[in-house]
Order: structure tokens, then sequence, then C-alpha cells
């Protein structure tokens, strides 16, 4: 016997998000029918809203639905200080640490031999044009800890070495909560390299 | 800072489902900005379809999306034999099994001294009401192996007592794929008592 038509059409949009397969996707439809009305409609415009208003800044690449962009346009933000993410995710990960109050600059990828992602693609050009127009006196390389967020880094630093700023990046060590037994070599050698008096 | 706000409408939505932390639900949001244009549409589409479209068939109490019930309008189906679940979804659980092709009769619920659900929340009075006017010759109960399912079972059966059809009982064994040490000593007093010759 066929499945209604209806639910398996709703199963096969829930079945292409990240991490749900087609038993949870199927799960998740029947949900739908325990919703209210007015929240299976908020759902459907939610969904319709966020992909028709969501867009880059143009200035730091992160996510906006509005004209201006909210760190940006901010006056109340360190506008002397640069943080280069790779994502526009990595600058809500790094607003909620709030250890961070100046501008962000969002890379949109790694350098990275083995997907093909070259320096063209990333948003390097735009990175060294706004340091040269702004004042900034210290930018801080945020990429990843892996292979290509180092490469990135390094690369940057280098394209970097002629402006005047100073040129910084994330430190490395013991993750809050982590095992000592359980933590890499490379992350303990940093750790110790890295360690300050208390 | 505060995030966009169509990705909060969006993470809200998504955090309703079950299963879904609002981790789980910003990520499925950030999702949505890889889908193409189609795909959200046809996502908020199927949503909205789906709630207005699916409703339950008034004979056997199923999910359907038509007019006519695929199950019930079937003339290929075995009309003598009626099987009585506890929700709609179980109807789907047991076609996958192919292992039956009567008719089906969708109690929704069971009755639970925990939750208050008593003989009046169910669909009993139909069961009984459709066994009369039809011919069926045997009714199997197919209600969860738990407490609540068993009492539910119990009272049906009793009820059915004075029509003339035979009442069944789903058999009780070993699950496909258990171990024997891992098995509860109620079902393998089950798969003991129900043994067959081989």
């Amino acid at each position: 016997m066929e499945k209604p038509k209806s639910l398996i059409r709703l199963t096969e949009s829930f079945a292409k998000l990240p991490g749900v397969g087609t038993k949870s996707a199927e799960r998740m439809a029947y949900a739908i029918l325990d919703f209210s009305e007015e929240d299976v409609k908020e759902f459907a415009n939610a969904l319709n809203d966020f992909k028709t208003n969501i867009h880059c800044c143009p200035i730091c690449g992160y996510y906006i639905d509005e004209q201006d962009c909210p760190i940006c346009s901010n006056p109340d933000r360190d506008q002397t200080t640069l943080l280069v993410v790779t994502s526009p995710k990595d600058v809500l990960a790094i607003e909620k640490s709030d250890g961070f109050h100046g501008l962000y600059h969002v890379l949109n990828g790694e350098i990275s031999m083995a997907k093909g992602h070259t320096i063209d693609t990333l948003n390097i050009d735009a990175l060294v044009e706004r340091i040269k127009a702004n004042n900034f006196k210290e930018v801080i390389i945020a990429t990843n800890p892996t292979v290509d967020g180092e490469t990135t880094a390094l690369y940057i630093a280098k394209v970097l070495e002629p402006l005047s700023c100073t040129v910084t990046r994330l430190a490395y060590g013991l993750q809050m909560g982590a095992n000592l037994d359980y933590t890499d070599q490379i992350t303990l050698f940093h750790a110790l390299e890295g360690r300050h008096k208390i």
C-alpha cells in the first residue's frame, strides 16, 4: 500500500536536512499533525522568509536580514580590531563567547588542496582593501585549527605583512572540560608552549 | 549581538519537532540557505498541504489525503479479517511487514490508568458497530505489548465476546536479531509457551 502522497512529499523535504534520515523525517512529518494550524503556517512562512530575507552584509559577509548590518553599523564596537573567520556561523559562535567587540571579516571558505579551493575563491582581496581603507590596529585570524585553516591563516598573514596592522592568531591549548589524558599531543605541545603565570 | 530575526523564527519552528534541540534546529535553519529556492518553496508548500490535506478515513481511521481510503476501498483486500491498532502509524508499520492483507481499525489510543484515558476516549463503539454490520470472521488485536496495550486488548476481547467473530492477538516471542541472553523473562516465557514445530 502506498503512503499518503502529502506525507511522502513532506518526508522528502525533511530528509534533505543535515543529520535527518528517512525514519526521523517521517517522524517529523507526523509530528506536524500535532502542530496547530497557525504553527504550521508560521513554519512555512518562516522557511520562505528566511530564504528570501537573509543575505550577506556587503562589508563583513555576516548573515543579515535588515538593511544595515548590526555589527558593521554599531558605533559602540571597537573599530580598530578586525577578526577574520571562515564562515558566517563562526561570527555567531564568537559573539556568543562575548570575548570580542570589534568588527568581522568573513572569508567564505578556506584554502584547501583536497577540495580544490584556491585563494581566488576566498574573500581576501576585499580584506586587504578594507584594511588599507580603515584604521585597523590589529587583525585577528580565527580560521579553524586544521591543516586548511592553518594554511589560510599563514597565507593571510603573509599578504598582510606589508600593511601596518598587527596580525594575531587565536590561542591553542586545552579545551575547557577536557581530559589531559585524552588530549592529542599537538594540542598539549601548544598548551605547554603557551603557558602563562597564574 | 542579536541573531537575524528570520533565523530565530525558523529555529523556533524547527525546535518544535520531536528530538530536535535548539542547537540542531539552528543547524537545520542554516542548512536551508544551501537549499535551492524551489526546494524551500516545495518544503513550505509540503508543510501547508500536509496539514490541510491529511485527514482520518471515517471508516478505519488511517491517515489519507484523498477522497477514498486506499485500504477500505480496495476490493482485493481480505474483507473478512479486521486488524485493530492503537494509532494510524501502526497501520503503516504493519503494511510494511507485508504480512496482512485485510482491513484495519484505528482505536486512537489505549486505555491508560496513568494517563487517564478511559474507554470513552477510544474508537470502540464504532468498532463494535462495524463488526456487527460486516462479515468479519477474525478480529486481530494488535495493540502494543505493554500494560496499557494488554488492558485495551483484554477489554476489546470481552466486548466482542457476544459477537460471532474469532478474536486473536499478535504472537509474543523473540525479536528477530535479538540476543537470548538479553531478552527479558516475560518475553522468554511467551516464546517458550508459543513454541512450534520446525
